[in-house]
């Protein structure tokens, strides 16, 4: 068989590494013919010869078979991978935004052209999670799915925790790091998390729904209280992903999460992502990986690249199985910090177990609904920090808040 | 499509837990037609209408479409996955010992008969790490897998580390827990997980080798020095399956394992199971889960069931592409306590970091080749305990033993 042609769009860290792996493999039978790159200036490390700065040079290519999609622009970057569907052009992406934003437009375009999109770079970068969801669990019985799916909140997270950084300190370090851009608004306020997530529902559930529609809220308020709090009580905040079964479809939300160390991902530290699926039998399976980085995300479009070369193609079953909705009246258990009051006047609780005020710390342990948290627009305000939190609170011997309080919980 | 007609090998339970799985799903197209089982008065919990005493009943029905084969014998079940496949009927097993000493004669039938056989039950339960191996990791940069593979042995480790346990305790809480059997030889020596490590060389590296030509040894003979020594210096032990590329070929042997709390297993505790491939591009990818019991395997079992339906069978690319063989040559860091001198003369070292000698725990540390450990023959001696070991040591605060020796490692 001839080599595949490779149209590459993109050439930032993981197309990259994606040229470098193909370079190296003895295996795949595939080879960049053409990079599709905006800036004619910038300076390269490989022959400029490969360059092209129009993308029409591409798409217009007859002798190209697959176009790897590897830039940040979504809307660009859907007008490209809609193109080359057209073309009859197999396309690998890893741009989770644009694949969450037009995903049934996507299904729609692979049906009509024939022609196969894979994208499991895209979620949780070498982790082979959208493989393992579309032909091992492709029974009935899953029950939940969660998930650490943003590397740069993780290891703000953990410098928080095991460092005793602050917020600002922690973002600080991750930029020198390299896990967090210069707006790292995507990945800490839960944006990208929630991209995947909304991917992972329709390969999960078969339940197709807009990331506008579910709940995201993330660490960029998270203070010194909160990972004292956290601390005290034997907890780890986490950034997560989460969508279970309830009696009338799916909940789906991304929040941080306060769990304890009996929790699978308690010891999923630094830029590490993780994935746990939970059926009725066949227990909790858990998947850790590096999810971001050249390398990792490289491999990612390298096992997709090979798997289209034996013609494989996402089946899609349980869109074609499930009538699922997104339940977003299912009731939660959250933590939230806040320094107004007005907020308690906002968020419509249905249960309140504590409250708990102090002159630098005052929080609610209570239940409320998704769609309430939604509608209260929480990730605007910056006076409040908001978590769901595994129940009941144990206390800490050391516990230096005023302990009735806390207990009235149990 | 007509249902899918199963004839099931076997009732023990991962048979009733499939029986029970299939009653309850809704998206998979099988049921089970006959269960052919060997004691006939035996007390059953279903209409006994449905059972068959003699094997050729259900490889002579030519309604039958699949046989699942669930019973203990290797022999025996080889002979029925024999027959079944010269009659076309495709195979789900999950008998890990006759896999891997018939993993040859296996591909022989799969491609005379042009009928699959499928087996992701076999290695590590509902982890579905073969189908990840075969569809994902297709490309040949993995340099190194290695896994918790038997869930036994995990749980009486964890017993003895976190509670306190002789190897004797914990042993007989895993049989009061239902995790080991009455002769627990297999799971305990290293066996059960020599197998799986055997049938997974094929998939990971394309090396088909004999389960006797791998190493193995165990933790029978694990003692209370042993498990002080761990603590002492920040170790936990696990039962590990490693294998790797080296220089001539891949390293592949079954020992308990020092690690520390860096190791991805650290944290792997009781029944539950791990895997982790590491390869040049994706890092460290960790799949974790519950390696045995009924649904957890039953699970595994409908998995390769659904998959039969659209027409599966492993690609075995691997097997095609390598040309690698086992390298016994390679030299390995060990930790070994003796009570005779004498078996110092027997193992070859290569070198020897510390030798240390006390009234109650006698043990030296250094290199040898997996060859030389092949030929001691360790299993039989029960006055030796043999792991491999994470290197440098770090001397704890605490260490009541004589230092100097210790640290003549650095």
């Amino acid at each position: 068989m001839s080599n595949l042609k490779i149209g590459l769009f993109g050439y930032g860290c993981v197309g990259q590494g994606l040229y470098e792996v193909l370079l190296k493999s003895k295996n795949i039978k595939a080879e960049i013919s053409s990079i599709c790159v905006k800036q004619k200036n910038k300076k390269r490390n490989i022959d400029t010869s490969i360059f092209s700065y129009n993308k029409w040079d591409i798409l217009n290519n007859p002798d190209i078979d697959v176009v790897v999609e590897l830039i940040d622009d979504a809307e660009e970057a859907f007008s490209i991978v809609s193109e080359s569907l057209k073309r009859g052009k197999a396309v690998v992406t890893a741009n989770k935004k644009m694949i969450a934003e037009n995903f049934r437009a996507l299904i729609q375009l692979q049906e009509t052209y024939q022609t196969p999109v894979l994208y499991e770079a895209a979620v949780c970068g070498s982790i082979p999670i959208i493989r393992t969801l579309e032909e091992y669990y492709n029974t009935d019985y899953i029950q939940n799915i969660s998930g650490i799916f943003n590397g740069t909140s993780n290891y703000i997270l953990t410098q928080t925790q095991q460092q005793g950084k602050n917020y600002e300190e922690a973002l600080h370090a991750a930029k020198i790091a390299g896990f967090a851009e210069s707006n790292p608004t995507l990945d800490v306020e839960g944006f990208d998390s929630k991209f995947k997530l909304t991917i992972l529902l329709n390969h999960t559930f078969g339940l197709s729904v807009l990331p506008k529609q579910v709940l995201n809220s993330g660490i960029q308020n998270l203070n010194k209280t909160d990972t004292l709090f956290a601390t005290r009580f034997g907890y780890q905040i986490k950034l997560l992903a989460q969508a279970y079964k309830t009696d009338k479809g799916v909940a789906a939300f991304v929040l941080p999460h306060l769990l304890r160390n009996t929790h699978s991902f308690f010891h999923i530290y630094n830029e590490f992502n993780a994935v746990q699926v939970e059926g009725i039998f066949n227990n909790k399976q858990l998947l850790t990986g590096k999810g971001a980085g050249g390398f990792p995300t490289a491999a990612a479009v390298i096992s997709d690249l090979s798997s289209l070369i034996k013609n494989y193609k996402y089946p899609y079953n349980k869109l074609k199985q499930n009538d699922l909705h997104l339940d977003n009246s299912e009731t939660i258990a959250i933590y939230l910090r806040y320094n107004k009051k007005e907020i308690m006047n906002q968020l419509k609780f249905e249960k309140i177990y504590s409250q708990f005020e102090q002159e630098n710390h005052t929080y609610c342990i209570g239940e409320i609904s998704i769609k309430e948290i939604i509608k209260a627009d929480i990730n605007k305000n910056k006076e409040v920090f908001i978590a769901s939190i595994e129940l009941p609170l144990y206390q800490g011997s050391d516990l230096p808040v005023k302990t009735e309080q806390i207990l009235s919980i149990h």
